[in-house]
């Protein structure tokens, strides 16, 4: 099983990392990070860089795609190579995913259309603009279409699809070996616990973000 | 203020990860990734490259210092040059961290000596014989050291020490912004949560690997 995580300029580390962590670990996994280039690719703040091994071309048949969002995303929204790329995949995979706003990257390649799906809390109005309906939940399964809410919800799409893919007492395994009993010490991750001004705020700020 | 985060060959990606996206949002934060040597750094699986960007000796006085664990700490608890630097950086730290197995180099560097810590559930006992009291805490903070249970526990890690460090407003901006709400599709993710044969199955694997 070919496990493919697209990177792109100013991806969002957590993103991709976190159903990495989980999904991995599926007996036979083969996980290969691709982009449009091979080599080191600069996350959003700059100060991570994760490797390509593969370029977009190389990885023509993945089981499994996931593509994380974050602020990157947007200079993507057009990008032919990797739209035309995420629509060539998505005729053979099992699983298409994403986590973040990397689900207006699969709006955006068609692939959402008339589905359930979600998003950033700050983007699901993007993701209406594609044809999707876009859920409050924080992962959505509909048909092969995997996607998740905001950047920590990759953790939990990629422990909920390798149960899918691997069977229940395989993934309570590897929820236990990377001891995933999460314990925020504030209760505030989702905008309907966060303070209303709190929430204005990034809402105000993500209008010149989010296209 | 400086953040450096530690990696080594065989490290746990997640374990490196999830703290570095909470505190790398820290007001006025510089995350630099360091290792013996510049350049990429495989993880445990070997399917993940994370580019170190300074070498050890370029970073003499981060304020904050982070070590991922994962199965390639058993090879560095003899590594001079690394528990060095750790000894040499404690000394002006305001805070010394650690994620998973991180928390035993910590020990090795005799920096946990009669201090309240913790580790991978597997590894708690190895903690013990190096003068340091393991708790059953998800995250600990003694003093100036802050350590933390398993792989994904790293993330409650830095956002407590994001609120330390930035306050409690900032951090919980932060957990909104990663939308750390966390719903685990399975609730297996501590052994006094795990059912017992599997818990024990994983003790006897660990004594071939942790040491």
């Amino acid at each position: 099983m070919q496990i493919a995580i697209v990177l792109f300029d100013r991806f969002t580390a957590l993103d991709a990392v976190g159903p990495y962590e989980m999904l991995s670990r599926a007996p036979g996994a083969e996980t290969v990070f691709v982009a449009e280039r091979p080599g080191p690719v600069r996350n959003d703040s700059g100060s991570l860089s994760l490797t390509a091994e593969r370029t977009l071309a190389e990885v023509s048949a993945p089981d499994v795609v996931i593509v994380p969002g974050g602020p990157g995303q947007s200079d993507q929204m057009e990008n032919g190579t990797l739209l035309g790329w995420l629509r060539t995949v998505d005729a053979t995979s099992t699983w298409t995913t994403s986590v973040c706003t990397g689900s207006l990257l699969l709006a955006a390649a068609g692939l959402l259309t008339g589905r359930r799906a979600t998003s950033h809390w700050l983007a699901l109005d993007v993701l209406t603009g594609f044809g999707a309906e876009p859920t409050g939940e924080r992962v959505v399964v509909d048909g092969k279409y995997v996607t998740a809410a905001g950047v920590s919800s990759g953790i939990d799409m990629g422990l909920t699809l390798l149960g899918r893919i691997a069977g229940d007492d395989h993934a309570r395994a590897v929820q236990l070996l990377t001891e995933y009993d999460p314990q925020p010490p504030y209760d505030c991750g989702a905008p309907e616990k966060a303070p209303a001004a709190m929430v204005e705020e990034w809402r105000a700020k993500s209008r010149f973000i989010l296209r």
